[in-house]
């Protein structure tokens, strides 16, 4: 059976991409997608073993190839504390094969923020397979249902989900999207708040209309950036600002914490105290497992699904939620999100209604940009 | 192909055997097994729709025949607000087969007490399959692995869980019987506390060994007994105690209920008052969906797993947990559970310490009986 793409279109990775995709994805994660550092180890030791991690362009695979997105779920405290076993996504993606009588071409990344950018690289090096340029949020997002996938129209069940211990269940059928997101969660909890699960399979051709494009590409190189202007005593909290178009909004010191698990999630609000009188005095990040809405003296400033990061104000690496402390020192920078995260439609989904703020009005980032 | 039995030995229930079975499973259920009378409900209307409900005798089956049990599950109190939409254990029946390619040949109960007595015929009515007379607890326990398949050596999964809304989730592989139970109760949770399960399919030559034999029969004659008692002004409690070994423990009316929804079960404690002074002055009886440990004057008189039946004083049937109000007069009656249920494989699961009761060491009833 001849592959359904050229191998001679395969990026292969090396360590220093690793690297790089550490520092990339801990940005684009806005605080969440999981501790990168923990995925990066996991990624670099299947690399030491021997396993090829390849990288295919979204248009250089057979529309027709069946491709399975996948990532983590969970809270992202929880996968800092208790170590994936490290073949919890192999067992999702063969319970859905044997499950679909179906064999998958490539592995999709559900979201490309966090370890869970590494999470589908080291199931398809495992498998031998490919993973497409592009994800399904462009950032991370905390639930199941926040994926372009979904949002454009694709049904993600059956879906399987599996952890450290073996333990596989199949969400054979769900009503809804966020039906099938209340299970899993409910799931997860009781496995303990953390598994990796893979949706549906879907048509390259699909996933080419409807992913993040390029992702990949994008994260490896904006982590290199960093690291460059780390060497070269730039600031980076500039650099990043330079390549994905950002804006930084806040420079400040944690002042207050307050951060608790909450039906699988990771939920509380960061308080700042402004450093740099520019940028005001008092700021606050409102965060579950991602930072959802920044406040400037109160005010809202950006909200999903715009990019918030939280920045460290030295390096310009991304702190993520579970990694915030009092006194640490920030930037907050904001990037517009992907076009398809602001269609009607997604905003339905990934909007700060969506997330439990209906008196916030969504005011793109890109539309002010342009405006200005 | 032929089937694995004879039909000829079939007993066709009728809507009569309905009644009584409404009785008698609701005495069985020891309080949980979900409401008998909205299950007969069900039950009546296929009959009227004119679904054939059949009982076979464990030893009639062809020892291959494949076997699938099924309950419901969730906590009792839902059970009577939510009412089933009546295709969620076919589903489950469905969704095994195809994720198995296997065709099940008959259907066996998971649990005789309240409602669970019904759903299996429900099911079998509309797959056109007879149920095995036995079941896998003798009366009703809250959670799964407390079934004589589990403990003597079944895995229940892949199973199958379906709620009213049609979501289907299979539970491919559980690390253990309890983490399958963990799982299931988290799903019905998330799916608002009410679904039906199905387990993996059994072989009829284990289900034989391992079921507590004859249930249907025993259910709709006790039933049949008390109904009698009841037209000829006897004692329906004394015709229970006769029919099964039983001993009147207490006569008290209902002076203080505390219940509430824990975790997806019907949790509390009910205080009674005496009214018969030949049997206490003061009872108490601790629930979880079931009655599991009954008190006099605050010392231990019976727990699980013998049978706490809690009875409407008068007419001898069973008041479920979820139906406790106060001011109730009842009578407790303590029924030996069978032995399969007090093997010490099987105290493990369904014995006090099993509960939270580290404290209670079972004496068995039917020991007591002996010695006396």
């Amino acid at each position: 059976m001849s592959l359904p793409y050229d191998p001679a279109d395969l990026w292969h990775l090396t360590l220093d991409d690793l690297e790089a995709l550490e520092i990339g994805s801990g940005i684009l994660g806005t605080g969440g997608g999981g501790n990168p550092y923990i995925g990066k180890l996991r990624a670099r030791q299947l690399m030491a073993e021997g396993h090829a991690m390849t990288i295919l362009p979204l248009d250089k695979i057979d529309p027709d190839a069946l491709c399975l997105s996948l990532g983590g779920i969970g809270a992202p405290v929880v996968g800092i504390e208790r170590i994936k076993e490290g073949q919890e996504g192999l067992r999702c993606l063969r319970a859905l094969e044997a499950h679909l009588e179906m064999t998958v071409d490539a592995i999709v990344c559900e979201e490309i923020g966090g370890s869970n950018a590494m999470e589908p690289l080291n199931v398809a090096a495992l498998a031998k397979l490919p993973v497409l340029d592009g994800d399904g949020m462009g950032r991370a997002f905390p639930e199941m249902q926040m994926t372009t996938f979904s949002i454009y129209g694709h049904t993600s069940t059956p879906s399987a989900m599996s952890d450290t211990h073996g333990n596989v269940i199949l969400f054979h059928h769900a009503e809804t999207e966020l039906a099938h997101e209340r299970m899993a969660r409910a799931c997860v909890v009781a496995l303990g708040g953390g598994a990796v699960l893979a949706s549906a399979p879907m048509r390259a051709e699909f996933v080419r209309r409807t992913a993040i494009p390029g992702t990949y590409t994008q994260a490896i190189a904006l982590g290199r950036a960093v690291r460059d202007a780390q060497r070269a005593h730039d600031d980076p909290i500039d650099a990043i600002c330079r390549k994905e178009n950002g804006r930084r909004m806040f420079s400040g010191k944690i002042t207050d914490l307050k951060r608790h698990l909450r039906g699988g999630f990771v939920v509380g609000e960061a308080m700042l105290s402004g450093i740099d009188k520019d940028h005001g005095v008092q700021g606050s990040v409102v965060i579950q497992n991602e930072n959802l809405v920044f406040r400037r003296e109160g005010e809202v400033e950006v909200c999903v699904p715009d990019l918030i990061l939280v920045l460290d104000v030295d390096t310009g690496e991304a702190i993520t939620t579970e990694m915030l402390r009092y006194g640490q020192r920030v930037a907050i920078v904001a990037l517009p999100c992907h076009p398809l995260l602001r269609s009607p439609q997604a905003l339905e989904v990934v909007g700060p209604k969506a997330f439990g703020f209906p008196e916030i009005t969504y005011r793109p980032l890109a539309e002010e940009e342009e405006a200005a």
